[in-house]
């Protein structure tokens, strides 16, 4: 139960605060005339006359190179922001992404009497909490459903038809990029180099990739799906983030070997001493859902008290389907108009970051091959008390860079972190340690 | 777009009719204390305090057999539907199933100024349309999330979710007892009967099974899934219905050699003509979502315009996950307290089933060996302008009773329907044939 209702006065005088000032069309203003915001326009202007929006402004810099033929001549282009605040919209729809200049446009908005629909992950990552409190405050809506996997209905789908239920974990893949990436690596038999100039190529990464290749694109949402899904106000920086740049192509290999692929998994769980949470390549047992996810698709899976898992899937990015999710959440204010923002607000613990956190590993060391290399790391693990469930290694590799792999059966995982910090002063190794959970099957 | 606004008026009318009694704090009545029923009690109970709901009354036959200890004495437990409709009750849950006496009981309390929750696919499938316009009528809700896949939150997250999306065809696997069959006769190499009594002793196919084999309950589902995603109000007994009990371990067999599973597929798309609907068995190519689900659980895939595939998945039944969705609908219900109904009620459209449906097919022959077997019926599907794709017999059976599948390329339902019942009087059939549309990944 993750609901709070609001009493009937609030309703009441929120009616008069959300009407839509030309019986009942909702006035919007799209600040950002990218790919999102042109696929929401058009899904807009496609409603046509039974549509309950009225498309007022669309706000960009250097509005002479983005103006289309196809737009109404009732919309009108601006490059000031005070113009759109200081009109008579109903909603400004967001789609500058960034901290900055949009969390001032949000808080302006909002303090201003106009709700806001945003896709900005990292805006409602970081600031998300005290935004929805400000729109409470001002009797505002907030709505970020396009933050978190695009076009799948993910927000949606756990805070509406889920809400019956008590969920105590969320996981998923989250960033199509290293999912583009893994899957290539896995497919090809290619190095992570090579895979991520594919994905460039292929207009899935970006020419920085570091965003979604080291984990922040996913640690934003796996922040705000903890937040709706489990009720977790967990502080951004305190997320475990782990790139998936030190996977190779062997281990690919090794993971197929034990039935496994590589998927980069963000995790969410609430335990007894705090919220584990993470975002790092995992070896992901074929048979789970997060296996069969291939390419640039996302997928969330909750676990409830009461309903046991949900699977959500699709397509977590592009014009398309985040404009879906935008203008889901545009249908939804609407319809929640009379409503205040308090009565979907979820109600957040604060929370800590768990340490407890006990899941089979699979390692992979990088040596230069001699006698005694499998002695001196088993003596290692064998200290933290860490048992070794398998020992991998397959042909065909150079002696003088030798990849082999052990798998650990279910351990401590500060215990592992000071083994592996140990493990990588061993003089053999040519580079550190890789060290990857297992996500495997229930029994 | 699927959604109308309400009018302010209407809006502040509604604020008035569905306040709680007592401050807020809606009022229940669960009709039905079985499996479902007291596993929405509980949840109820368990949220204690915080909860936006008071249960007042369990209505249920037998109530001296029914009672238990962990029910608070504020909650009335009676035989008696008047008593609970006489009653100031502000939302009647229905958990009794059947379209009687349930319609009556729902009918009833509409017109009295109760809202309704109802997990009766039956009920909403044969009559839903006229029920909403009840509710409407009365500015009441009625909600039924819990009528399809259970604790998949699915009828949300296509009404909510990806309300901003038109959504062009919704196509699942929706009858956990068939999957579950069918999954065993895949891993088992089992045949229908065996698995059927299989799936009966392990609790997941009654008695008398034909609602579930023969897809009387997928079509409920997937005809209350095609008014909530397509608009499409088709009336039930025209949706093309194809029972699993044809299917054999052989097919199985065969399709695993085609790269496919069997799965009870339903599936709805808007057409030029009308509404391609069905439920039936069909040839599933691996690596399509719905190949994967195995078991009990159920699947939906919905396709948009605008967003692409979305798919969600979980535990289509289970005291547990239904009663999630049944108290997902309750607060959903809180939350929208203040809005007429009428907001919720999608545009309908009355369509008719359309027979433009153009698929590839497999097709199995059971025969007594003789020569000139191929040539007869290669002839029959070559006077219908079929294309014969691919022949298969694996060895190992009796000439006696020999079953042999070709495989066939996209053709004309109708034309396969003529074709099919011709071969069907060939005399060295020992049965008639089957014929299975195959689904594929898009190219």
């Amino acid at each position: 139960m993750r609901v709070k209702m609001a009493t009937n006065g609030e309703r009441a005088s929120g009616a008069q605060t959300k009407a839509g000032k030309d019986g009942g069309r909702l006035r919007l203003a799209i600040a950002g005339f990218g790919t999102v915001g042109s696929a929401v326009a058009r899904i807009l202007i496609e409603q046509g006359a039974a549509s309950p929006f009225e498309l007022s402004y669309i706000l960009n810099r250097r509005i002479a190179k983005k103006r289309v033929e196809w737009m109404p001549t009732s919309v009108r282009w601006t490059e000031e922001i005070d113009e759109v605040l200081d009109s008579d919209i109903d909603v400004l729809v967001e789609l500058v992404g960034g901290l900055n200049p949009a969390g001032t446009w949000v808080r302006r908005a909002l303090a201003s009497g106009k709700s806001v629909v945003t896709a900005n992950k990292e805006l409602i990552a970081a600031e998300g909490v005290e935004l929805s409190e400000l729109a409470c405050r001002h009797r505002q809506h907030l709505a970020y459903g396009a933050s978190v996997a695009g076009g799948v209905p993910v927000l949606s789908g756990l805070q509406e038809g889920l809400a019956g239920d008590e969920l105590v974990s969320v996981s998923g893949i989250l960033n199509g990029t290293c999912n583009y990436i893994l899957t290539r690596m896995e497919q090809a038999g290619i190095s992570f180099a090579d895979a991520l100039v594919e994905a460039q190529r292929a207009g899935f990464a970006e020419a920085d990739p570091s965003a979604d290749v080291d984990g922040s694109d996913a640690r934003a949402k796996i922040t705000i799906l903890s937040r709706v899904a489990l009720g977790a106000d967990v502080a951004l920086d305190t997320v475990l983030c782990r790139s998936i740049r030190a996977v190779s192509a062997v281990d690919l290999r090794y993971a197929a070997e034990l039935g496994c692929t590589i998927r980069q998994i963000s995790h969410a769980e609430v335990k007894e001493d705090g919220l584990h949470i993470a975002v790092q390549p995992m070896l992901v047992e074929r048979g789970l859902p997060h296996a069969g996810v291939v390419g640039p698709q996302n997928i969330v899976v909750s676990t409830g008290r009461y309903g046991g898992e949900a699977t959500f899937s699709g397509n977590g990015a592009g014009g398309g389907p985040t404009a879906v999710a935008v203008v889901s959440d545009l249908i939804a204010l609407a319809r929640l108009g009379t409503t205040s923002s308090e009565s979907m607000s979820p109600t957040l613990r604060k929370m800590v970051t768990s340490k407890e956190f006990v899941m089979p590993h699979y390692t992979r060391y990088l040596v230069r091959d001699r006698p005694g290399i499998l002695a001196a790391i088993s003596q290692v693990l064998a200290t933290y008390a860490i048992n070794v469930d398998a020992v991998l290694q397959l042909p065909g590799h150079s002696r003088e860079a030798l990849p082999f792999a052990i798998t650990l059966e279910p351990s401590n995982q500060q215990a592992l972190d000071a083994a592996m910090a140990e493990i990588g002063k061993l003089h053999f190794l040519v580079q550190p340690p890789l060290c990857l959970p297992i996500l495997r099957k229930r029994a």
